[in-house]
């Protein structure tokens, strides 16, 4: 933290009156207007980051969020993506009108804890809500924004945008635009060996809504379902939120352990898995497995939720059909998302279900929220039948590669600590610390990384507790140069809790 | 159903056998084709609507217009928007190849039923979910799309989306884009006296999202809930799909009878209103109604959903403030929607909370589908910065209540079969039936409307079991032309019925 203003800072925002009658944000960012108006901070002087704010004031990450922005607003501070919040170079005039007047200023008195719900109270322990994500290099999930063709996009938008007659206007269809539909399965088809005809795609916002809605059509409150621990948290809160009880199943080398399952809770009526490339672990469910998992919901009634979130993305040996397409007795609902290959803000992504079940979450779909917003749907057909999305996979596909061999490279600067394992496809790489080199809880390197502008998941973020910890690193964001400089950050942070004892 | 080609229609496909080895859709496609080509049908033929093939063959509708869906694609028949489906006036070439080879041809095997949640179960009896709606005339809730500035719209949306940057294609914040936020919370403070800072304002994507999150974060399953009966079944439905037992609490000329409610469930921790104009019956909560469920809601740590779907709009009388404003105890969440006041496919509404709730309802928000896309997001905070909102709305405005004062007038035709109420404001008008002229099911008469091309709903639609019944028409969508020569059509349904006994 040495390159900030953070000693100055403390001085002037600690120990704020939490009683004075304004909002928490305002009373925030008037004590950093004063101490930039007063010289305490100088002209270019970073801030410290927004989650370090928000623990050293007691306050939501939000709270801080909301004082910068109106700092920015207001001209006394400017973003600089990737790098923090600095001072201004040149101040407003302390005498002009604030840019928004007024309106951030209404106060409400009413900010006694609440009673909330036993369901919104787990949530609680969910990190992370508010979160805008940006480039930060070594991110999971998320695609690099300067490889998105977003003239050829913006094109294609502005064409739909103007097309005359209502289609893109009125209320639609619940299972989403036909075009769509009919683009969507013929992608999963070809590039996933998914089976279907258009009529069992449904089109969602997210990964997240498909999960729920096929847990509130197939199970009801109290059922349960079997989830891969290490696995995605947010799967897990969404299955809990949706009344159902999460068993946790381990993940070994070849995926979800069946087995373990089978023994835990032979009468879930769900399974979440990513069967392409575990999340976050990267295995991939053997063949063994695939059938095991298949028979069991064949002959309890249950259902795989597979998420097939980097299936495009494969770079080595045989390609791995989907577990939908080996499927023939109608029990898997398969899960696809552009968030995650396009750019993450689009909201769209897909569930590909047996013909039987259509009727049922299409209706869980038009309760949760009538349907996903037109237009962007059909930007989206037409980016996928035109060709654009195909040509957009194969030059990812081919810059991720590149980027996945140096990762795997330079990687090996850290192989004193952490043994990584070869990655064949998806945008990240997990690698578990090595014990008899380092004893340290896997969260105080993200922190100390964070600190340091690289985001790298802890394994234990994914709900394993067991030692040894590890890291989560997306490799798809950077190019060699970057990967080389920051694993350097990586390692540094590594050098120094090389002898520490387990703990803090 | 004079005007179609129903009975040749029918002897063609009527007996379809159910086992052949391909999906549903396509064999009815097919036989259409078949009809078409072999002159059975012929050029301009009109065909059954959607609905009415859907009950003949035994399909859902979904089906029926996947079928047709096809036709359209290869050419065979045409869409006329409000008017129905017609065969193409040119065929196309017999052997000339389908627009879309393959793809529709995709052959599942699997169309066993199967068993579904109890809660999916519930939804079977909600009617309608695959609908598009279009703009014909009656239907309740739809904005008329010829009076929204599309092309202000679209600038708007080529300026935001050409801007460097990435604020609108990475993830963004769960609760929604700042810049909207404090769009909304100065509206909402202007337009409807609502009392809050930005921090309070949670962008979601429809009131039903709004409601499920809120019921999710602040109830948990088995609590209970009131609801307005009559009242809007997908809310009744989402409050039930969240864990939640529906208390009905009936609706007189005051609103919400709030004494009825506390003697049925004192302990319930949600009540869901329409404080302004009820929907369906459009009265008005009483200001001592408003305040008996604010007092409730306090004493018993309950909260109040306030479903404000056409506040803005309000043609005679004082102003009525929304519910939020008059509460001092941070017990009301605020829900408005921009879906019904710009175009429905916008899918962008609000929630507004008391600040203690903030965090808990965007946990959930964040859970449920990440964040609301972001681009429309931008597009709305500037068309409202930027005033077009507010012209839309003074626009709109006058012209729905020349279309309000129109259909009063003309309405008087039905006057001896149904009583309507002086409505001042809103886009609905509900008229009750005079039992001493009319003693029929109240969606007889709209399923006779339906097939004449009017969307009207019954009342019974809205949960209401009792007699009378009643009708609901949207009036914001005809101009009086449309309105003198629709209500005809209404009037010589209602004439006919007019001696028959009650029931089928």
């Amino acid at each position: 933290m040495a390159k900030h203003a953070g000693s100055v800072f403390s001085v002037d925002v600690t120990g704020l009156d939490r009683d004075a009658g304004q909002p928490a944000y305002a009373r925030i960012s008037e004590r950093i207007r004063t101490a930039i108006l007063s010289g305490a901070l100088v002209p270019n002087a970073r801030l410290p980051s927004g989650r370090t704010l928000a623990r050293d004031l007691g306050v939501s990450r939000n709270t801080v969020d909301w004082a910068l922005d109106q700092l920015v607003a207001d001209g006394y501070i400017v973003r600089r993506r990737g790098a923090g919040s600095f001072v201004a170079a040149q101040l407003p005039e302390r005498d002009s009108a604030p840019l928004r007047p007024e309106r951030s200023l209404i106060i409400v008195a009413d900010t006694a804890p609440r009673r909330i719900s036993r369901r919104a109270e787990a949530l609680r322990a969910y990190p992370g809500h508010y979160e805008p994500a940006s480039s930060v290099p070594f991110t999971p999930s998320l695609p690099p924004m300067g490889l998105f063709p977003r003239d050829v996009w913006n094109r294609l938008l502005q064409r739909e945008a103007a097309k005359p007659g209502d289609d893109y206007w009125h209320y639609g269809a619940s299972n989403g635009l036909p075009a769509l539909r009919r683009a969507i399965a013929a992608h999963a088809s070809a590039m996933r060996a998914v089976r279907c005809s258009p009529e069992q795609v449904i089109v969602v916002t997210s990964t997240q809504q498909a999960v729920e809605l096929a847990a509130k059509s197939l199970a009801d409150s109290g059922d349960r379902a079997w989830c891969e621990l290490p696995g995605y948290p947010p799967v897990r809160h969404g299955l809990r939120n949706a009344g159902l009880e999460v068993v946790d199943v381990p993940v070994d080398d070849d995926g979800l352990d069946v087995a373990a399952g089978l023994a835990a809770a032979p009468d879930a009526r769900l399974a979440y898995v990513t069967p392409a490339h575990q999340y976050p672990l990267g295995v991939e469910l053997s063949l063994a497995r695939r059938h095991a998992l298949l028979d069991w919901a064949h002959e309890r009634d249950a259902y795989v939720l597979e998420d097939d979130y980097d299936g495009d993305y494969r770079y080595e040996g045989r390609p791995i059909a989907s577990l939908q397409g080996m499927d023939e007795r109608g029990r898997v609902i398969y899960i696809g998302s552009f968030n995650k290959i396009l750019f993450p803000s689009l909201r769209i992504a897909y569930a590909i279900v047996p013909e039987p079940l259509v009727d049922a979450i299409v209706g869980a779909k038009h309760i949760a929220d009538g349907h996903t917003a037109l237009l962007m749907q059909g930007v989206l057909a037409a980016f996928i039948d035109e060709g654009h999305l195909g040509h957009h996979l194969r030059k990812t596909r081919s810059i991720y590669d590149q980027r996945r061999q140096a990762f795997l490279e330079e990687a090996k600067m850290l192989e004193h600590w952490l043994n990584f394992r070869r990655a064949i496809s998806g945008m990240h790489i997990t690698a578990r610390f090595n014990e008899a080199a380092i004893r340290v809880e896997d969260r105080i390197v993200a922190e100390i990384c964070f600190d340091e502008g690289l985001i790298v998941h802890p394994l234990s973020r994914y709900g394993e507790a067991s030692n040894p910890g590890g890291l989560v690193f997306g490799f798809a964001g950077s190019d060699r140069e970057q990967i080389h400089d920051k694993l350097k950050i990586v390692k540094a942070a590594l050098s120094k809790l090389d002898k520490r004892p387990r703990g803090r």
